[in-house]
C-alpha cells in the first residue's frame, strides 16, 4: 500500500468517525420540544445534522490527537466550532446576504422554513457553541474552558469570521486588491480554522509560545482552502458542491482567481499546502492526519 | 423628603451612573477600524450606544451591590447582557421578523444601514457578550467566569430568549392561552432578566441554594415588565416609547391585555411587583434599588 493511499485511508476513516460523532451529538443536543419552539429546533437540526465534511471538527481532532487529548473533549470542541460554522452559513445564505437556495445539497434554512426562523436558528446555534464549550464535560479545568470561550468569541466576531463576512459584502462595492482579499479571507475563513488548531493546543495545555508552528499550519491551509474554494467557484460542479457556483464573478467580486488567474492560483494553493506541511516537520506520524487534511484542502472537488 | 422621593432619587442616580458606564464601555470596545469593516462597527455603535434605560445592567448592579461585588465586575456583566439584549433587538426589528423602522427613537439598524449589515452587527454583538464575560477583568476566578458564560448562553438561546422569540412568531398563527403566553414571556424577556439577577449572585459567590428569593424576585418583575409592555402597547405614547405601538393587536397576537383586559392586567402587574418586593424581605436598605426597579417596571411610561 502506497503512502498516499494510506494517508487517504487515514483521512476517510477520520471523516467517517468525526461525521458520525458530530451528527450524534447534534441529535442528542437538539431534541424537538413539544411546544411552539418545535419549528426552531427542526430548523436547527436541518442546518446542523448530516452536512458537510466537518473539516473544522476534523482539524480539532487532528490537533488534539497530537497531544493525547481525550476524544470526548475534542468532539465537544469540534461540535462548538461546527455550531459557529453552521450558524454563519445559515445567516450568510439569507436573501439579504448571499441569497442562496441550496446548501450541502439541501434547501437552505430560510427556503425549507422561513427567514425569521432561519435568523433565530442561526442565533441559537451561536449560543449553543458557547453552551457546549463551557460545559465541564468539555474539559474539567475552568481555565481551559475560559481560554476556549475567549478564543472562539474572538475568532467568530468582528475581529474574525463576521468581520470577514462584512468585508466580503463590501467587496461587491469596491475592487479589492490582493492584500485586501487575503486579509478578508484570513478573517472570513482563516480565523475559525485558526481556532480549531489553537483549540487542540489549548486542550493539550500547550502554552502560547509552543503553538507557533500550528498557527503557521492553520494560516497556510486557511488560505489554501479559500483559493481552492475560489477555483471551485469557477471550475467546480454545482451538483457535487451542493450549492450554487459562479456567484463571485456574477457579483463582480475580486477573488484569488480573478486577481491571480487560474494557473497561478492553483500553484499558490499547492505551495501553501507544502508550506503548511513544512510547519509540521517537528512532528512524526502523529501529525499524518493534519498532513492529509492539508492535501485534501486543495484536492477536494466540493 | 418622603420615602418614595428618596427611592426615585436612588433609581435616577443609578440610571445615570449605569447609563454613562455602559456607553463609555461600548465606546471604548468598538473603535471604528480603518478598513472595510468600518460599516460593521458603525452599525454596532448605532445599535449599542446611547439607548434605553439599561434596565438589565441596572439589575446586575443592584443585585451585585447586595453582595459587595466590585463595580467593574458588575458593569462588565451588565455590558455583556446589554450586548445580548441589543443584538436581539437588532435581529427582531428586521423585516423578516417584526419589521420595525424605529427603535429607542432612532432608525433601526437595517433602516440606518441595510439588512445584511444589521444581521452581522447583531451577530457581532452576540459574540462580544461572551468575549466581555470571559475576560479576567470581569472576575479573577475562572470558575465564576465559566458560571456566567453558561448562564448567559442558556438564558439567551433556544431554552431562553430566542426560544421565546420563536414562540412569539408562532403566536401570530395560533391563539395562545394564558399559560402559553406566560411561558412565552418567561422565555422571551424573563430568562434574560433572570440572568441579570443570577449574575449578581454568581459574582457574589452566593451558592445556588441561596438564590431562591432572588429567582422569585426576577420571575415576578419579568412578568410584570411584560404586562406593563403589553399595556403600553395598547395605551402608550409612541413618541415617548421611541418605537411603533399597537403592533400586537394588529398582528392578531394574544397578550396579557387581550386575555385579561386592561384592568385585570394592571392589577396583575401591581400584584406581581408587590410579590417581587416581598421576596426581598430578608434584605435591608441595601435592596432598595431592587425595590425601586420593581416599582419602575410598572410605573414607566416608555
Amino acid at each position: 500500500m502506497s503512502a498516499s493511499v494510506a494517508k487517504s485511508d487515514l483521512l476517510n476513516a477520520a471523516v467517517r468517525e468525526v461525521g458520525i460523532a458530530i451528527d450524534k451529538a447534534f441529535d442528542s443536543l437538539l431534541p424537538v420540544p413539544d411546544d411552539a419552539r418545535a419549528r426552531l429546533y427542526e430548523a436547527m437540526r436541518h442546518a446542523a445534522i448530516g452536512g458537510g465534511k466537518r473539516m473544522r471538527p476534523m482539524l480539532v481532532k487532528a490537533t488534539a490527537d497530537l497531544f493525547n487529548v481525550a476524544a470526548e473533549s475534542a468532539v465537544r470542541v469540534g461540535l462548538a466550532v461546527e455550531c459557529i460554522h453552521v450558524y454563519s452559513l445559515v445567516h450568510d445564505d439569507l436573501p439579504a446576504m448571499d441569497n442562496d437556495d441550496l446548501r450541502r445539497g439541501k434547501p437552505t434554512v430560510h427556503k425549507a422554513f422561513d427567514e425569521a426562523t432561519a435568523i433565530l436558528a442561526g442565533d441559537c446555534l451561536h449560543d449553543l457553541a458557547f453552551e457546549v464549550l463551557i460545559d465541564p464535560r468539555t474539559h474539567a479545568d475552568p481555565f481551559v474552558r475560559c481560554e476556549l470561550v475567549r478564543a472562539l468569541a474572538v475568532s467568530s466576531g468582528p475581529a474574525g469570521m463576521a468581520g470577514g463576512q462584512m468585508m466580503d459584502l463590501e467587496a461587491e462595492k469596491s475592487g479589492f486588491d490582493l492584500p485586501t482579499v487575503t486579509r478578508l479571507q484570513q478573517l472570513k475563513t482563516g480565523a475559525l480554522i485558526g481556532f480549531c488548531v489553537e483549540a487542540g493546543a489549548i486542550l493539550g495545555r500547550i502554552p502560547p509560545e509552543g503553538r507557533t508552528s500550528l498557527h503557521g499550519y492553520a494560516r497556510d491551509i486557511g488560505l489554501a482552502f479559500q483559493i481552492a474554494d475560489d477555483l471551485l467557484d469557477v471550475e467546480g460542479d454545482a451538483h457535487l458542491a451542493g450549492k450554487a457556483l459562479g456567484k463571485d464573478a456574477a457579483a463582480g467580486k475580486e477573488t484569488f482567481v480573478s486577481l491571480l488567474g487560474v494557473e497561478r492560483a492553483r500553484e499558490q494553493a499547492r505551495m501553501l499546502v507544502d508550506q503548511a506541511k513544512a510547519h509540521l516537520h517537528g512532528f512524526g506520524a502523529e501529525a499524518d492526519l493534519l498532513r492529509a487534511i492539508a492535501d485534501y484542502v486543495v484536492e477536494r472537488d466540493r
